[in-house]
């Protein structure tokens, strides 16, 4: 599998934020092809190490590497990123991280 | 469901580093009570926008904020802190975010 997480740094009108982001992003988002799961931070997120200025993390599933690039050349891809351009400037501070993932094997909880 | 995400900086010697992450604290981190489920960047982080300094992501997965309470409360927790600050000190740029997650309802892709 791999992801893309995008972390969003607490905006200065936060009810004018996430009105844009549940009204309009993530529904441009959900239509993005390949998307296998979308999850966000239900509540507030904690942040005992760094930068505590977060309102916002959404974590966005794909198959893998490749289709992420795919998904984002595609004009639902495109659509959605230009949205979040909008309310989420690329010099706001978001943060943007797309990687393969790997499951760490060993937990002594199996209950995976 | 709840997470937490750990960012690391690129380190200074990301040999020395890989050796520490991946020989004493993944192991440690395995024992935590509560640990559902912990996944890894598979390979190179892209960074579109944002700090591109980056090396590795963990994301640790948990029932609820109250078992991410519970489990960094316990021995193993504490055990896997002390030597998270260690490799990566506070002050060295790692980010921390802790959160109940939910996922976005309504993909045009009903695979999930």
């Amino acid at each position: 599998m791999a992801m893309m997480i995008v972390i969003y740094p607490t905006p200065k009108d936060i009810d004018a934020f996430d009105r844009h982001y549940f009204g309009t992003h993530v529904p441009l988002a959900c239509k993005i092809p390949g998307l296998r799961r979308y999850e966000i931070n239900a509540g507030a997120i904690a942040t005992p190490v760094g930068n505590p200025n977060v309102h916002r993390i959404g974590l966005l599933h794909f198959d893998d590497l490749a289709a992420i690039e795919g998904a984002f050349a595609s004009s639902e891809g495109q659509a959605a990123g230009a949205d979040r351009r909008i309310f989420a400037p690329d010099n706001c501070g978001v943060q943007m991280f797309l990687f393969d993932s790997k499951d760490v094997q060993g937990l002594d909880n199996d209950i995976k």
